[in-house]
């Protein structure tokens, strides 16, 4: 929900075969793409591109986009968004929040403009004032795409249903006991090996390092960070079947495809498994840009407290060197890692050890933001460990107040995972991210003066049609009264 | 809905990792295909086999596959299934029923059965017994691929929910103004050129003949018949342009690739264009075995009526001496055709003469099964020429008393055809088609004492979460009580 909106009821913007997009003229590589999207987004065939603005005022039936430094209070992501009867005016102090205005216009507008093909394609918004921006910086979904494979095609249909939505980060688990999902051009056999199971026994699959580069590139068009995540030392069965030396014992151990965790770990008294670990993180690393590195680090049973927390702090020291800012799950905070590193909260764990250290953290409570879980009893896909988890659930919770000892600002943000035991195809990820993930975009964005499970509910049901014009497989959750 | 069900309240099957899937000893390969097919469905992982059963009873915990001749009486796709708290019993006289028994079986089983990775998988079915048969042959859907292209796996997949619903048509139609979707060898500038264009200006698409023959194999193994179409003389402009000479004025028309349709037509005065309608005949049913084509004949302005007919004349002869039984839209039964040839009706139109010459009709009637009308003013896809059809509208019809003259003896059956002018996705496909051709399917199948609209409302809000769990992108129309 934006910030402010003043809306002016009697008036409304119609686009027409004359609306053009605009940018000013000296208008950067980045802002014309972004009008090149919001051209896109209004015409009926691909391939609009926007024009630019050479002199005067922009023509009746305009939307301009523009960069104006003087709404730095708003943050590079906010926006000021103004619909008249005759023109669209997005402005933000950086790229980011043009790109989040058009989504707030793309939500103003029928959801005929979600398909091109829709017939009888009128588009019309009303007359509104927003400015707008957000609470957190990081709003964020992951995906398992190492317990089943998930294509690049479906990831990208993933990223462009996270924009409409505001989210900003996808964090991507490369790897786990079931499968390793991304080339690693010195170690080979880890995905021609590695690579080729997944839970049921299923095939496999991994992403080229071309491939990945793509996604990150896609998802860099529509302003979300990746986020690799390689899951060490635990969780890491596939990699020890393709290089056995980095066990122990120097054994492979059994492929494992079944739900559940394997107990080995990388040996991490031995330093060569360093080598491994700082070829990966930099291959990834090179392949494509990364502000985040993000290292697992969760359910570790089988080391004692010294060789955990060893391995971690010798992790962070590969990672940083490298570049990226480490992240790791709640189970590192007790190490002797580094403010700057990142704790991703998930179960009853360690995190406000960080917090104490004016580090910040991300919230992922299993509780509320596992989208993993079933959304109640009759739900065939999803676990349930950490419970059910309906729509109330998922939204009615506060970042700032969860965790004793973790307030507003020691908050980076929210991220909804989705562990992916269950789910095998684009269908069934949707199925468990949506609606929930939407709850975890609102808590990610909109102020705490704004939460509302009410307000909430009846917003959410007119994103049914959206969804489904988008050919998204939501599940049509009760308690909202759904637009079909 | 079956003909006959008599459940035994206290009881239930209960699948268990012991239960197996048991075809006679002396099974032939598609029964036991059938077998597999059931024991897949099932599994909890993909490969499941079925097992010969080697003299005596089938063991508990058993679902038996069984030929029965003495079951005749409810024809090919009859079936009767038997379900006791030990074993589950499908017998039919032919392959066909015991396919349509194993999708009731189906359908007796929770949502769970739908997903593989269902967690907590536990597939349990009432006590029930059911003799069932349909009361129409001809029980179909018609993808239009022509206007916008669908790649093979996603016809495989609508094939596969139609097979859900026991229908066993496939009506595609692969020729229009705006693309030629399948390889001709003889006449390779068909697909070359033709096969490049679709409405909106994207890329097209066509199948080879390779893949044709694999839809119509999947299909087969789904007891389901492709019926492949030629639009001719008519909605022939992708193949005008590609062959000029087969026009009267031998010049190339512009590619058209709006909505609507281009007047140009075949030039049924020369001689040398049945030689281009028996090389395209003859190819496709060299490419995969067809009982039927479809010559289409719809929506021809610019010839004589004597030019008409006599070319729709000339082409039956074709066809029929090819094989294959020909198939036209209503327009072509005013010609000389022979009874044996099936006459599909589709809006105001000739149809009843082909019933008074002792012949075979299918209904679309536009304004109750055209899946490419909108639901209401609302849906952003669809067009709306025939009217909105709501759920009730395309039910609620009886194919025996629609058009005065054609009576039960006369129909065939029901067929559902989802133009794709505003389509473009298997997503869009999927959300006009259902849960309007569920409707089609029931009025295909059940009987006509069975009819009654408030009795298949209720009964249709539980194939939501079955849809949804099949990743299906139906329409939650308003008015039924969706399980989500």
């Amino acid at each position: 929900m934006p910030s402010t909106i003043d809306v002016s009821p009697a008036d409304s913007f119609l686009v027409t075969p004359r609306t053009a997009v605009y940018v000013d003229s000296a208008a950067s590589a980045e802002v014309e793409a972004i009008g090149d999207y919001a051209a896109n987004m209004i015409a009926s065939r691909s391939g609009a591109k926007s024009q630019r603005l050479a002199g005067g005022a922009a023509p009746d039936s305009s939307i301009t986009l523009t960069l104006d430094p003087s709404l730095a209070t708003l943050g590079d992501e906010g926006y000021d968004l103004t619909i008249t009867r005759t023109r669209v005016r997005i402005a933000s102090a950086a790229p980011a929040g043009l790109f989040h205005g058009v989504q707030t216009f793309r939500q103003l507008l029928p959801v005929a403009v979600e398909h091109p093909s829709a017939y009888q394609r009128r588009l019309i918004a009303p007359a509104v004032h927003v400015a707008d921006s957000p609470r957190f910086a990081w709003r964020g979904a992951m995906l398992d795409v190492a317990r089943h494979f998930l294509g690049p095609d479906d990831v990208k249909h993933f990223i462009d249903v996270m924009a409409l939505y505001k989210l900003n980060r996808l964090h991507l688990h490369l790897s786990d006991d079931q499968g390793w999902r991304i080339e690693i051009k010195s170690w080979p056999k880890l995905t021609e090996v590695g690579g080729q199971t997944e839970i049921g026994g299923g095939a496999g699959g991994f992403y080229t390092q071309a491939q990945y580069a793509d996604i990150v590139a896609y998802a860099r068009s529509r302003y979300i960070t990746v986020v690799p995540e390689i899951d060490m030392p635990g969780h890491i069965n596939a990699a020890l079947v393709a290089y056995p030396d980095l066990r122990c014992n120097h054994t492979a151990p059994e492929p494992f495809t079944r739900i559940g965790g394997a107990s080995n770990t990388l040996c991490v008294t031995n330093d060569s498994i360093y080598q491994f670990v700082g070829d990966v993180v930099r291959e990834i690393a090179a392949a494509a840009p990364t502000p985040y590195f993000h290292i697992g680090g969760d359910e570790v049973r089988s080391l004692t407290k010294e060789q955990y927390r060893g391995f971690i702090e010798r992790v962070e020291s590969i990672v940083t060197a490298a570049g990226p800012r480490m992240i790791g799950w709640g189970e590192i905070a007790p190490a002797n890692i580094h403010p700057s590193t990142i704790v991703q909260h998930w179960n009853k764990d360690s995190t406000v050890l960080q917090a104490e250290r004016g580090g910040k953290v991300i919230l992922s409570p299993g509780p509320h933001a596992y989208m993993d879980m079933k959304y109640d009893s009759t739900t065939a896909l999803g676990l349930k460990w950490a419970g059910f988890i309906n729509l109330k659930t998922a939204y009615d919770w506060d970042p700032a107040t969860l965790i004793p000892g973790i307030g507003e600002q020691s908050v980076l943000g929210v991220e909804g995972p989705l562990w992916a035991e269950t789910v095998m195809t684009r269908q069934d990820y949707e199925y468990l991210a949506f609606p929930r993930l939407t709850a975890i975009a609102e808590l990610g964005w909109s102020s705490a003066r704004h939460h509302d499970w009410e307000n909430f509910r009846r917003r959410i049901g007119a994103q049914g049609t959206r969804l489904a014009a988008l050919g998204v497989n939501f599940a049509r959750v009760p308690g909202v009264d759904w637009s079909w």
